[in-house]
């Protein structure tokens, strides 16, 4: 055979291979600062690809798991899905002049921020009952669409989708480049996050669990539509999360990401299985290029992704990789230069 | 390039191309006689998979969904999972002595077909709960694996697993290779069909829909398990496999496959999308090699899989193709000559 041939032949075998056999490339993480972090990350992924090591887990079983309020991307202030909510509020508000002398939506159209911030878990249960359901499957995920196209962060004044990690991008990638699985498991609203999944974290619908609410078979015009129900069907959070990984997916993952107390379940349940697994939680302790909250290693309170010390002696006491935004993401958005 | 190198080349990229490019092999349904229900299989996958024809599909959008029991494999005389219920009855029934006087209990154990077969769908329940809750999933998994390792069919005095119709997997087989994803959608339980639907029906645990209980997460001996609860969570028939697949895929079919009334929504939710849709129902009129039921076309009778005249009328109105058994399918099982 001529050289030249020698060459062709070598390049599509070098093609062929590379769809089927693990990437080790060093620099799969450009956004990570070297730390033990990073570290945790390329080790996992080498052991579970070595086919003659101990460790090795088969391509089907590959499966990892992401948060996604705080992990894969911003959820301060507020979560992105209750800002949606709000502006549903404002936006239906003439529709029902009733609100205006009704709590909780007397202070969301009045723009009480001190109200708001009180609002208890019936409160949110009511502005989603009144801004989530009452339509068509459909019609909701075209009003998601339409918000997310115009709507901004109040600081960082880009579109919400523009605020995801790029850390946590690569993570995903690196790890599909290893035929992992990946999927989000969040405690927001299933059906929102499938509306911009594959666009920003290149994950599809169906590989996205999440809560919801009822929705009913019903014709229109002669034909089925799906129409959703001010009623709460699932809550994927906390123990929802463990319990929302086995009904969706059916296997336990070997990688699991999250930032609070609500993925603490999910971190637990990846760890349960044998073999290798990974978990990892994003701590919030950057409040120059994003934010700091914890109350974990004295950071500042919030309700909102709450990383108490609980979580974090949990995360010590089982060998948790806590993942510092300050220290360990080189980069925390893609618009950085 | 020598004529060897070049034979080499185009071998390899036959060989890349071959993982790539849709299969259009005539021969894909071998246990299908020509006919129109054959054709149609045939003609959509064409259609769906011509790149410059004007129903082309995207990959990533092609979900076909199959209905399980009736339509996979056996349901005659019942129901694989309720065979399986029953049998846990009475093997439970030394630690329920109470159950000797405790309808519906007292006729599986007297083995009183005649009461069984007027069981209500409260009855049902009944047995679902003490057969299928109160042990953890994983448990629960483990005691179907063994009780399918052991149970035979009554008329083919074969495993279960082995009543699949191969015409069927075939088709499975032939839609996955043209980049179709492959989904159970069951009004069976979810976790019972995960057991064996992979290596019967290569179908991942992650793509099967089916009915399910509650779990509760808790610890034992300081680990995480799910604890199957007696209380339904989500019954995936009639409307339910409409809504199942919207909560569970989040994408619209393009082709569905049923053989009762618990899969006429389904088939109506599929075709309800734009562009091309593949609907099949499968009639028994086979009393020979397998059963014969209706009562569609004066066929006996039944109330395991119903197929009504009402839904053969709608079949024919919307377009929806009837696979009839005794005519289409030239071989039932893989285990036939």
């Amino acid at each position: 055979m001529k050289k030249a041939a020698f060459v062709t032949l070598l390049a599509l075998f070098a093609l062929c291979a590379l769809n089927a056999n693990p990437l080790h490339a060093a620099d799969a993480l450009p956004s990570w600062n070297d730390g033990p972090a990073k570290q945790a990350i390329l080790s996992f992924v080498k052991e579970v690809t070595d086919k003659s090591g101990p460790k090795y887990v088969e391509p089907e079983d590959r499966i990892a798991t992401f948060d996604q309020d705080g992990t894969l991307w911003v959820s301060h202030p507020l979560y992105t899905q209750a800002m949606f909510a709000l502006d549903r509020v404002r936006e239906l508000a003439h529709k029902h002049l009733e609100w205006k002398n009704k709590e909780p939506f007397k202070a969301v159209i009045a723009g009480d921020r001190e109200a708001m911030a009180k609002f208890s878990e019936t409160d949110w249960e009511l502005i989603v009952a009144a801004t989530h359901a009452g339509m068509t499957n459909e019609a909701f995920l075209e009003i998601v669409k339409q918000w997310l196209a115009t709507a901004k962060h109040s600081r960082f004044k880009r579109p919400y989708t523009e605020l995801v990690y790029q850390p946590m991008i690569e993570v995903m990638d690196y790890l599909r480049a290893n035929d992992f699985k990946t999927y989000i498991v969040t405690g927001g609203g299933q059906e929102f996050v499938r509306v911009y999944s594959k666009r920003v974290y290149s994950i599809p619908p169906e590989q996205v669990v999440g809560s919801s609410i009822l929705t009913k078979y019903e014709y229109q015009n002669g034909k089925p539509v799906l129409m959703r129900e001010p009623k709460v069907f699932f809550i994927d959070d906390n123990a929802g999360k463990a319990i929302g990984i086995n009904l969706f997916i059916g296997k336990r993952p070997y990688a699991a990401f999250g930032n609070s107390g609500g993925d603490r379940e999910m971190l637990e349940w990846t760890q349960a299985g044998d073999g290798p697994r990974l978990m990892m939680l994003v701590l919030h302790d950057d409040a120059k290029r994003e934010y700091a909250y914890g109350p974990a290693g004295g950071l500042p309170d919030t309700k909102v992704g709450t990383f108490s010390q609980a979580l974090m002696d949990e995360a010590k006491k089982n060998g948790w990789v806590v993942i510092s935004m300050k220290y360990d993401w080189r980069r925390i958005f893609a618009f950085e230069q």
